[in-house]
């Protein structure tokens, strides 16, 4: 894997059969359509992904099949985060055997933790790891959010990247600024809709959730970006604009930007929407909602 | 098990070896230190169990060895509370198989749900447990607050009661007046300082986490509280009160009664006090300071 | 006052003096630079315009002048939200002297209130009110986020609309959704990025702090929006992306937005950059990032 | 005034008219009341005062009747923190004037500062005061909780001590810590409950709310813990618990502790119940509860 780890990553949605299975149809289906959209690298078990909702069995399951179908084609990334210390190794391990590329760290999220926690909890983890280790900041559901003293830290101790869903730019911007003597530590952004300002400040690329059913677009987004192409950018941020407007506000609860996501792609006819509790997909009328709106999108392109 | 589930009830530690290993011995002499207290009942994998921090192997290996070790004589409650559904449900299946009386349910903590999402939830998950339900409401870890209208509807699903660990006395004796129709639905408080209220009020029991260095301490109280003797009430909340100010209030951040009610344990010579990540046991210093209050614990009875 | 209030209304900041006092001819040019870029009607007071943090003699003196200025060439809406209920009032009496159109209401932001408290508050508040009340929900700072019921009972009791700086689309959207049925009650919003979609979805304007410094940018925007003219949509979003990307993205805290704001209108000659306590004028190296961003929007237009 | 500032000082409510105007009968009264129950100082203004809550007018009109009435026997602490800095200082001088002893600071409430910001208001605030400065630590209303390091800055700005209303028992014996070698700085708390345990390990004294009701009892478990007297303090405490339990217990929301104790004040015949906005008098059936409660503790005495 080269480093800084750059380009579009997505957040993948973990595709679930109506019994709660891994849906291996849907998931081999999802990842050529993301390749095929030309992602630079898929991020399994996160937050889109569930990861912390499913069994280590189905996590497993997950990552021996997702490595299966990409097959070195693109870096794979693998969620590890959990409640449990072993457990993260566990996943770690797993993540190894079936040739990942990096596994990505959050806190621990059952127990309020400080950053100085945080920071001997990351002197613990990280050198049990046997894969490249990348950050991740996701204060509205972990409670801590990551100070640059403790991404630092994380960097001393090995960490190859932070990729930041926190949603605060001038803290994304600060991250640019402390690390822009470290040109292979990639910062990488959760915020789609300033993929071209993260970009064009120095940001490695974007985990974008909406890469998931629209490869192709934050692939281009990225693209022009970096070619530093206004008018693309116009033209494709204006896509993302949209999907904001349209599959991110069907729904009430924060939840349901990845039910939106996993909704939109089971109108695609790439996978069913499924979701692993709590989680439940949307009702007839909210997914009626996501059908007209790829519907829409399909006619513009 | 009789209903409604009453008295003292700790939230019993995890003991565990050096290499993060189940001690066995320690946890045979913790539970007959608690039987031999007097406890009503065992609640295993709670928040000061670090439930959530250990695995499924360890988690199952301490329900067996729990359960062996009560041998019925107090009923055993096990913490299944887990972000996987099926986690929680394979917790409650070994539960039942190592005849366990009960099992405790609070909101997965991973996604933030709202009240009716966790509703939902528990339309979907108790169903599926083989054991009596009791809810817990902990909303410091789990992001949510149980309003009456969600324990309401845990009720009809079954529950047989719920544990509050808020610390909003206005709530819990909400949650009384509430429920004052059910005697047989448990109304427990996590408050350590107002069991005598929370009983003279109509409250049932306490899930009392300094039970577990103290429980003839607590299980005293609760019975002076039941017998409503002023003077014995005095003398033994006196010593709650001291507990507050010596085993709590050693080390910062919130994780600190965890650590505290650990380490207690661990100069009585009744388990050691290693943690399960996140949390790691307390430095020198403070292990001193608790010991020196356990000493003078020791000296006053 | 035409109903429904509509269009791009700037909450303006307040131009102060290196002694605090209010800036008048700071103030005199601001008016000019907001009528004279279109915008249909000013919000003074509000959070980017420092209310809290004036005293009364400086809120009513800017409330007389800024009346005497606009001259009723657009609706000027004060905001009263004050920890004194008698304070509000008499700003809402000095607006009526001062001819202003409207009162804008938050919760009193000291006691932390529950939505049954709001409601009661808003009965005995709103019919002492000598003018029209639109409703301002900002949770961030008032620590109550206005439920649809809280706003149904504003409604109910006059108000004529409601401003939404929370940020949550999803919510704007429930709120143009619950009050469809009455085109004359105002749903305006606070976000910028999204005026388009909030048009678009049958909202009826913003208050944008960017139209501070940028007025013709946000009402081109606006009306770009009305005519669903999607090109000139795009180009002028892509400025306020900008807005996001430079000038609201200097300085750390959520106090930088004011804070840049306020500086933008100092390097662009309108007004100076006084800040009143506790917020304190940028430092000499972020006000020179202003001013160069400024600089880069002068060029491109 | 003699340092460190020590005892019971009881945050005073602020009697008020039914048509909202200072109830000067009530007041006369209540700190009749207060010294003849032997307090050691009066905080007027503060959260349980309604401070913020209350008019310029309303808040000087009681500064001077206050300080007029208690007439130099015990010193008088004024709550000067407001929205407004120049307000603050007005309110300061104003205590001066009327030859209070003390003002008492805390972060002005509605823009959510940083310790950085808090650090730099003080550096502008307390120069400006004529008056000694006391911290006041109340993170549930004013958004910040006062860091070590803050409290140090105060300090050295020439601060006279800190009362801390957190209810965090570490972190205030984290305050004692400290500042050990400085015995003329005071460590105040505002936890009732643990009044002896303060005492006991350093702390001066309590701003304890309940003192309004029962002055006496608060200054008798002082001196007790002062002499370290443990039956008294048993008996004594056993009373405080009882004051939780029955008139801070009565209704819902977190400002049942204001209306309890002004509701008890009332039914003890020393002023009247009405609040200021947004606060409300309780019902009748909540008003009923409080005079039964009143009265078993007139019983017992």
């Amino acid at each position: 894997m080269n480093l800084p780890l750059k380009g579009i990553i997505p957040p993948m949605i973990t595709p679930l059969t109506e019994n709660g299975e891994l849906d291996l149809i849907g998931l081999e289906k999802l990842i050529e359509h993301l390749i095929s959209g030309g992602v630079h690298g898929i991020f399994i078990l996160g937050t889109n992904g569930e990861g912390p909702s499913l069994t280590y069995a189905l996590r497993k399951e997950l990552i021996h099949n997702a490595c299966k179908f990409v097959d070195h084609r693109v870096p794979v990334l693998v969620g590890i985060t959990d409640t449990s210390f072993e457990g993260s190794i566990e996943i770690a391990q797993c993540s190894k055997e079936a040739e990942a590329d990096a596994v990505v760290v959050a806190p621990p999220y059952y127990f309020p933790v400080s950053q100085s926690e945080m920071m001997e909890y990351l002197e613990n983890l990280i050198p049990e790891l046997p894969l490249p280790v990348m950050m991740y900041n996701m204060p509205s559901h972990t409670k801590l959010h990551l100070s640059l003293e403790t991404v630092r830290k994380a960097k001393e101790l090995g960490a190859i990247g932070i990729k930041d869903s926190s949603g605060d730019m001038a803290y994304f911007y600060s991250l640019i600024e402390e690390f822009k003597g470290s040109p292979e530590f990639s910062i990488i952004t959760g915020t789609e809709l300033f993929i071209p300002e993260s970009i064009i400040h120095g940001g490695d690329g974007a985990v974008a959730g909406g890469a998931n059913f629209f490869p192709r677009l934050y692939v281009d987004l990225y693209e022009a970006s970096l070619a530093n192409d206004k008018k693309a950018i116009t033209e494709l941020r204006n896509k993302v604009i949209k999907v904001y407007d349209t599959i991110y506000s069907v729904g009430k609860h924060t939840s349901r930007i990845t039910k939106g996501t996993k909704t939109a792609l089971a109108v695609m006819g790439i996978c069913n929407d499924y979701m692993a509790q709590p989680l439940r997909k949307f009702k007839p009328n909210e997914r009626r909602k996501i059908k007209e709106y790829i519907e829409e999108f399909e006619k513009i392109n």
